[in-house]
C-alpha cells in the first residue's frame, strides 16, 4: 500500500522534529510492506518572506490531493517585525483547520513513566481532550468600528452551530465508550456564555441515552484549570469548545511534564479531506538550530496519523516504543535527533 | 468615622466565611476609632425561592448608597433544579459588576510562608492579576437563531471599548509601577482574536512611554497557563480580559495553594458607585455547614475593602495578620470560626 502523505516542517523547531517523525515513520511502514510518498511542502515565515504568500490556492488544491498532512509547526520570531503578527498562524495552520474541515482537534494527555510532573506520578494522567476545531472564536468573525479613536468598539463572535456540536459530541461520546473509564466532560462556561454553553450542554444532554455506559460530567473551564492542577486523574474524555481547548491542552502539557510531549491530530472524520497531524507546541524560535527540540510530540502525532489511515497496529508499536522509550531514557538529556534514533532502537527491539 | 457597609453573604459557604471577615473588620477597625455600619442583604438561593426575584431595582438603589459593599458567594447546589443555571451569578454578581461600573477585577495571588504549593516555594509567587470587569464576552451580547433545530446557530459577542481598555491598561500600568519587581504582562490571543487583541495590544503599546521604568511583556493565554505551571514566578502584575481574568485567576488559585486563599476587588476606581470585595471561590454548597470552609479568601477581601477606602495602613495590619497565622498554623486543620479567630489574635499580638 502507499499513502500519499504531505509534510508541512514550518519554521524554527517545525522542520527538527518533523524530520524525526518522519524518520520513525519509515523505520514502521518499511517493514509493515506500506510506502509513504512524501511530498514536502516549505511554507512558512522563509516561504512568506520570499513571496509574499503564505498559502495560495494552487498549493491549497495540491494539499487536498493527500491522504493526511504531517505539520511541524509555524511562526516567525516574536521580534520579528518583517512578518505581521498572527499571519503564518491564521493563513496557514487555521485556514487548513478550516478549508479541510478539521471539527475533531484531538489532543491526548499522558503522564509517561520516565517523565515527571510536579502534580501527579506517572500513569495517573491519561485524558484526551476533544476540541471543536472549525468555530468558536476561532470562526474571524468581529471587527473594529472607529478604530484607533476614543470611541473604538472591537467584537470578536463566536459562532457555534448544532451541526458543528453534534458531530463533536457525538465524537466524544464515542471515544468515551472505547476507553476503560467510560467518563465524559463537557467544559464550558454555561453560567456566562448562557447561548453557546446551553448548546454545548443540550447537545451533550441529547447524546447521554444512546451512550448509557458513559457517565457524564460538567465543569466550567475557570474549575477545569482547577482541577487539572489539584486532581489531574479525574479526567478521562474531555470535550469543549475551540479556545477553552486551546487552553487547556497547553496547561495539560505543562502538567503531563512538558508541552513537547503533546501530539495533536486536526480531524476531518467524515473523510471529505485530508486530516492533518501536528505537534501542540510552537515554533519556539529561541531554541531553533540548537538540536534540543523535543521531537516526541511530532513522533505521536505521525502515530495518530498512521492509526487514522488505518494502521492502528503501527500507531501502536510507535506509542509503545516511545514508552518504552521514555522509562529508559526519559530523565537523560538527549539532542533531537538522539531521541529519534533511539526510538527507532526501541521499534526494532520490539 | 463612620463607613457604611452592605454585607451580601449569599449562599453555601458564603455567610459562614463572611461572619469571619467581619469578625476581623470590626478588631481592625474599632480600636482605630472607625465604626463600619453594616447592612445585610440576604440575597441569593434563598431570597429566589421566597421571592422569585434575584435583585430588585430597590435593592439596586439601597446598595447604591454604601460606601462599598462585602459579598460572600452565590449559587445553589448543582443539583438544585429549582433555580435555573446561572441566574444568580449573572443576575447578582455580575449585575452588580456591570451597573456599579466595576472595571476593575483585581486578583492578587500570593504563594504563603506556612502553605504549600506543588509548584512553587512560599516567597516565590507574589502577582496580581488587573481582570477586565465590565465587557468582553461577559457583556451577555449573543443569541441563539432556529433554536434546538438542526440549524441551530449560538453566539456569544465579545465586547471591547478603547474606553474600556484604556482605563484597564492604566490602572494595570500605574499598579506594576508602585511595585518592586515593575513588570506588566499582557494576557491575550491577539494572535486569533485579531480585533480585540490589537485593540490590547495597542493600548498598552500607547500608555507603555508614560511609564519607562515598567517592563512589558505579552503572553497568549494558552502560554500564560503553562508558565503558571511551570514558572509562576515570572508573573508580577498580569493585565487581561474578562474572561481570561476568570480562568487565569482560578488556575492562580490552585497554583497557590488553594481557591479558599485568593480574594478579589470589583473596583469602581473612578468611585461614582460602591466598589465590592469578595472572595474568588464560590459558594461550594458541598461544604456548606461543616464548619471547614476557609475564611482567609473572604478576609484578605475585607483588607482590600479597607484599603480603598483609604485605610491602608488598617488594610496591612489584617494582611500582616494573616501572614503570621498561616506561618504558625497553615498546615492545620481548622474550623472556619478558629481561623478567624485565630487571625484576630495575630492582629492584636502585634
Ligand atoms: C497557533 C495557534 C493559532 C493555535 C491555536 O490557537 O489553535 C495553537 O495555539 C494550537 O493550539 O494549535
Ligand atoms: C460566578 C461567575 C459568574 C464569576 C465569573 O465568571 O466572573 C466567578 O467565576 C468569578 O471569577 O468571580
Amino acid at each position: 500500500t502507499t499513502y500519499s502523505i504531505a509534510v508541512i516542517p514550518g519554521d524554527g523547531i517545525g522542520p527538527e522534529v518533523v524530520a524525526e517523525a518522519v524518520k520513525v515513520l519509515d523505520a514502521v511502514t518499511e517493514p509493515a510492506g506500506i510506502t509513504l510518498a512524501k511530498t514536502t511542502y516549505p511554507l512558512g515565515a522563509e516561504h512568506w518572506l520570499a513571496t509574499g504568500e503564505v498559502l495560495s490556492d494552487e498549493t491549497l488544491d495540491q494539499l487536498r490531493g493527500h491522504d493526511a498532512i504531517l505539520f511541524g509547526a509555524v511562526g516567525a520570531a516574536p521580534n520579528d517585525t518583517r512578518i505581521p503578527s498572527g499571519i503564518l498562524e491564521r493563513d496557514l495552520l487555521l485556514k487548513l483547520r478550516f478549508t479541510f474541515d478539521h471539527y475533531i482537534n484531538l489532543r491526548p494527555a499522558t503522564l509517561y513513566l520516565g517523565t515527571t510532573s510536579p502534580l501527579a506520578e506517572p500513569g495517573d494522567i491519561d485524558f484526551v481532550v476533544v476540541r471543536e476545531g472549525t468555530e468558536g472564536l476561532y470562526a474571524g468573525n468581529g471587527g473594529r468600528v472607529r478604530q484607533g479613536t476614543d470611541h473604538e468598539i472591537a467584537t470578536e463572535v463566536s459562532i457555534n452551530t448544532a451541526h458543528g456540536v453534534r458531530r463533536l459530541v457525538k465524537y466524544a461520546f464515542e471515544l468515551a465508550q472505547k476507553r476503560p473509564r467510560k467518563k465524559l466532560t463537557l467544559v464550558h462556561k454555561h453560567n456566562v456564555l448562557v447561548n453557546a454553553g446551553r448548546l454545548y450542554q443540550e447537545t451533550v444532554n441529547q447524546f447521554a441515552p444512546q451512550y448509557p455506559d458513559v457517565t457524564v460530567d460538567y465543569l466550567h473551564i475557570d474549575a477545569a484549570t482547577i482541577f487539572l492542577t489539584t486532581e489531574p486523574s479525574r479526567f478521562d474524555v474531555i470535550v469543549t469548545d475551540n479556545l477553552f481547548g486551546d487552553i487547556l491542552t497547553d496547561q495539560a502539557g505543562a502538567v503531563t511534564g512538558g508541552i513537547g510531549l503533546a501530539p495533536c491530530g486536526n480531524i476531518n472524520a467524515d473523510r471529505t479531506a485530508p486530516s492533518m497531524f501536528e505537534p501542540v507546541h510552537g515554533s519556539a524560535p529561541d531554541i531553533a538550530g540548537t538540536a534540543t527540540a523535543q521531537p516526541v510530540a511530532a513522533i505521536l502525532a505521525a502515530a495518530m496519523m498512521l492509526e487514522h489511515l488505518g494502521h492502528e497496529n503501527l500507531a501502536d508499536q510507535i506509542n509503545q516504543a516511545v514508552r518504552r522509550d521514555l522509562e529508559t531514557h526519559g530523565n537523560e538529556k538527549r539532542s533531537t535527533d538522539q531521541v529519534g534514533d533511539h526510538i527507532v532502537a526501541a521499534l526494532q527491539d520490539a
